[in-house]
């Protein structure tokens, strides 16, 4: 299936921005798990738009309905279909681009997924390309992430920079569970709540401007025993990178030193083993919990590139795809200046599958 | 299976480094299809180590006997095996070191392998995690390129950094079929022949010093139409991602602009469309070839950050799993200072198959 | 995924028969195929409960809504979700056996899945094991059934027998569309209309015993080309058969002369090759137009065994797993007694799927 | 891939008839498995051709070549490799017949194989469709059969009928480990010894007359706990049928009371559960041990109908492809007259990675 995962959990999410609805159905789970509905909510309203200037203020009622797979609030073992009903779009904004098969709007996918589908797929508001895709992957992932946590693990993940503000990173070695939770509770995810006004700056800055600003998020999970993944094609680095490239607008990924690492000598780089309490550690954690493909007991670490918003408000030129002209387009809606913010519980979301699914 | 890749193009890898043989089964591929074994011996001759200072000295008969799927030249529709017996390993090298699943050497699978597979896996020399299992991906990369070349598909790789040295990068626009050809007759695959002196010094510096480097390896194909790949998870990036993590020593990969984007504006790494000859084009390339997963008809670039070998001369600290205490290890073997080069290959390989699959 | 198919076309059935609902999401379809849902109707009301007596009168809503992968009538090109609620369930009905992890009920997956699941699905009414999560299957038949119409392939299913009464087989050489298309519209689909007042009274007279009766199923197509399927695994054989044991209640599949081949000799069994207008046809159709697994261009035929549905009024001996005694188990509800007039349509279903998947 | 099998193990079967050779990679098996390879080589001797009348004089020299995967006698937890050379094949048995591309043979895929892959494939001896290809499947039936019986399953299978000469049938309820272990010892496996001359009489028959065949084959595996197998694609019925029609000749498969459960009454089928030692069981086991795909505990049992070997010396009446012309076969080499005994362990292996890949 082309937007599904398979694994030891499995999951196909399908809908499109401005059909009837979307959703996810979720199968591999463990049964006889609880899965707290409240919980499953305050994840997935870290998606949602903020309230002031850092994202759009399109109101999405993102509460999924459950189907199936549910029973007496526990996992029963059988596929979970959750629906989640699309609402509230306000259609006006799309006049003009009432189909990306229309006037293609640079840096989003209308005009690939437009060739791909010899223009049959439904592409207003991105279609089943849009970033409201990442709803379902957050309600998989905050499932996943409640029955991690009964296991020892806990993922966590924080904006690593906007633009060219910079948060300070995770502490590769010693970071614990309660930096990793406290992090999630911030409005915007940083590790030094001092930097929220700077970062806030940028982004409005950018909105003003009529413009949009990337960013890096950088994830992390503790608590994950070694030995989980597999060689070559199904160890962690794959199956994770696999995951996070399904997010919209992320173009890059690294894991433990990543690309510093390219620069490094060997003997940096290597992390040595030393005995702690009977535990195989490593005194510095270049190889972001990984080797082989393989978790080392390590705290798992990778940082996640994110492009700018293609939404901007400033005229763009383009191509009309009904007679071959060029064109120019203004996107009128209302549109995230900085979609990390909100990309940042989707990208831990793919983490908790990936870890599930390989434990 | 767990080094297996399922699509268009599938393929499971086998063998341990130092166990009878390695090998490949590759199946989907089109019947009919001629296969010129020489050039499949060129391609993987490029990964077979170098006579010079920049790689391992040990000796590798990587020549691949076909046993099925290939008849009277062309493949034949059924599953293709390949076989590389393994020989001339120097296992006095490996004496002190005789199991990783003894003292896990830093910064290689041998401990995450020993608790993945209970201490039960053939550890010598990386076994079934050496980089020598590259050259049934190399194989299988070649296959691929040459039934990709009869579709107007060029594909190419050079190393776009070694240390701190860097080559040019590759034209995200105007990059020509010529160009990566050309790139991969060289001995050190770089753009700027000019930087191979440079490059030669770090990693024999490197050497010298009984250490090793790290390095980029920078990716490119032309000549892919637009419309190619699946939206979310078999996507261009998802693909071709999970394919470069099945490359020992690679730890970060990123799309076009990649981690710079999230530096940029939306107005600057958005690329906008224009028209040449009823051709939709883009200006720019920041998007490197893909959006939502699906090739946009521009070349197709990534980056791969390749770490240090790991395997270097210096007395390393580790963990003799055989009694818990802590031990130190001196690797003695000859080993590559730097993979880089022989890396670049493998990446190109990898390519190959994705694209070919997803086509 | 646990009831999933993944092919050219690919599908995940989720939901339990007393649980909000049930659903299907179907993938891989062509975009900008039509999709007549009034059709789609149809089919599902083949598969509905019957007015009279040989079905039962619970009241279904099989009525799906699209949630996705439609616009404006044809197919996206992206998954394609379509859900069924459930409704009008005589919930006293099950009240005794309020829960299947209970009291099991001879002959259905009760006590099976209550193990396992260690005893956390929802069992009411067999759950994700009861035979209404076969509507979604058949409406995936007729969203592939009408595409596989317009590349000129038509399949249609008829009662082979019931009990001991027996229709006319479908003739091996010479079954037409117009035949396969006729029966389709038959209250009971029979080829000898003759023997409806027979089935009639062996399903009347189980019903009036409490009992119930099973029968056999002869399902084929015509119109597919030569050279469909694949070896070993993916041939039309295995991927047929796999898809048909989905349909609860089919304990055997046979093709062409099937288990009668046994007793044949090679001389008689195998069918010798012809040419008639250019084309290559055999004089026979032993091999249910299947070598290999691979279609030969002569018709598709195959039979599915259908045990008597389970649920019959008769008391019957089972376990109380709460406390592990032996108890007896009154089955209240209205069921039906003899699933297989209902079951024709999901039989063709299935065989749809699997083609649209492998051509 | 097109002939692999993908599962909790799985495997991909390679190589042609006549090509360097064939084998299989199967990976998923559970690490530290000892596995005596002379018992694989007795399991792979039951399936090679009788030095009697009963099948063909070709000499096979069927001893498999371990490449990887095994370690130290034991499994390494990494894929497994096997491959098994080509040898003495007398080709001028196949002088008018080089290529079944040309004169396909009635009754085997030669045909459809053709047309399936343009011509392009190794049709010589049947090339990937050959019977041949069942070797590396009973090996991987042997390595997953001695560790099903680590876990205290035992398979096994016997000839339940040949032409119109039946054995007698496995007692569904009561058949043990020792009956299953017995009958494989057999020259020919049957539980009646006594059936030994019929059915050699037949098969001879059937030999002198330049004919052949077909039978049918019971197979059967206690020690199975209930709760192995899922719901709807996935089930053991799904599985195992998959599994069992990639053995050629094959054109049936039925579960428990199969096609007789079609005739009845589901007061009789129904198999009624009670208590012993604090153990579920059931008093009969017309369910096969198998309800809505999963196991019951009881043994599971099911019989697979195997058509008359395709090869027979009569003259049969064929197409030249190469012009389109009609023409006559004589098939001029030495053929088993009836593969029934040879097939028996390919279905007892298909069994064995069924329930191993499920358990």
């Amino acid at each position: 299936m082309s937007s599904a995962f398979n694994g030891g959990v499995s999951f196909v999410v399908f809908g499109e921005s401005h059909g009837s609805g979307i959703g996810i159905v979720l199968d591999g789970l463990p049964p006889g798990e609880k899965i707290d509905l409240e919980k499953t909510g305050v994840f997935m309203a870290r998606r949602a738009p903020r309230k002031d200037g850092t994202s759009t203020r399109r109101e999405e009622s993102d509460v999924p309905e459950i189907l199936s797979g549910l029973y007496n609030g526990k996992t029963s073992g059988t596929p979970l279909c959750a629906i989640i009903r699309n609402a509230g779009q306000r259609s006006a904004d799309y006049e003009k681009i009432t189909r990306g098969n229309v006037l293609p709007r640079p840096g989003h996918a209308d005009y690939t997924g437009h060739i791909r589908y010899g223009g049959h797929n439904d592409a207003r508001g991105g279609g089943h390309f849009s970033g409201r895709l990442t709803a379902p992957l957050c309600f998989a992932g905050s499932v996943c992430g409640q029955i991690l946590e009964r296991r020892g693990v806990t993922t966590g993940a924080h904006i690593y920079s906007v633009g060219n503000a910079e948060d300070e990173p995770f502490d590769p070695v010693c970071v614990s569970e309660n930096e990793l939770n406290a992090v999630k509770a911030r409005y915007l995810p940083l590790l030094n709540a001092e930097k929220d006004d700077e970062m806030r700056r940028i982004i409005g800055r950018a909105q003003k401007n009529g413009d949009s600003v990337g960013g890096i998020i950088e994830c992390c999970a503790v608590g994950v025993p070694a030995g989980v993944g597999s060689p070559m094609l199904d160890g962690l680095e794959n199956v994770i990178a696999r995951l996070i490239f399904a997010i919209p607008a992320v173009k890059g990924i690294e894991f433990g030193a990543g690309f510093a690492a390219a620069k490094m000598k060997g003997s940096r780089n290597n992390d040595e083993f030393y005995v702690k309490d009977g535990e195989v550690l490593t005194k510095t954690n270049n190889h972001g919990g990984i080797l082989g493909g393989i978790s080392s007991g390590m705290p798992i670490i990778f940082r996640a590139a994110v492009k700018p918003t293609p939404s901007v408000a400033l005229p763009q030129k383009t191509v009309d795809l009904s007679d071959g002209t060029e064109a120019v387009i203004k996107i009128a809606g209302r549109h995230d200046p900085c979609i990390v913010p909100r990309a940042v519980p989707a990208v831990e979301a793919a983490l908790n599958v990936a870890l599930l699914s390989l434990m």
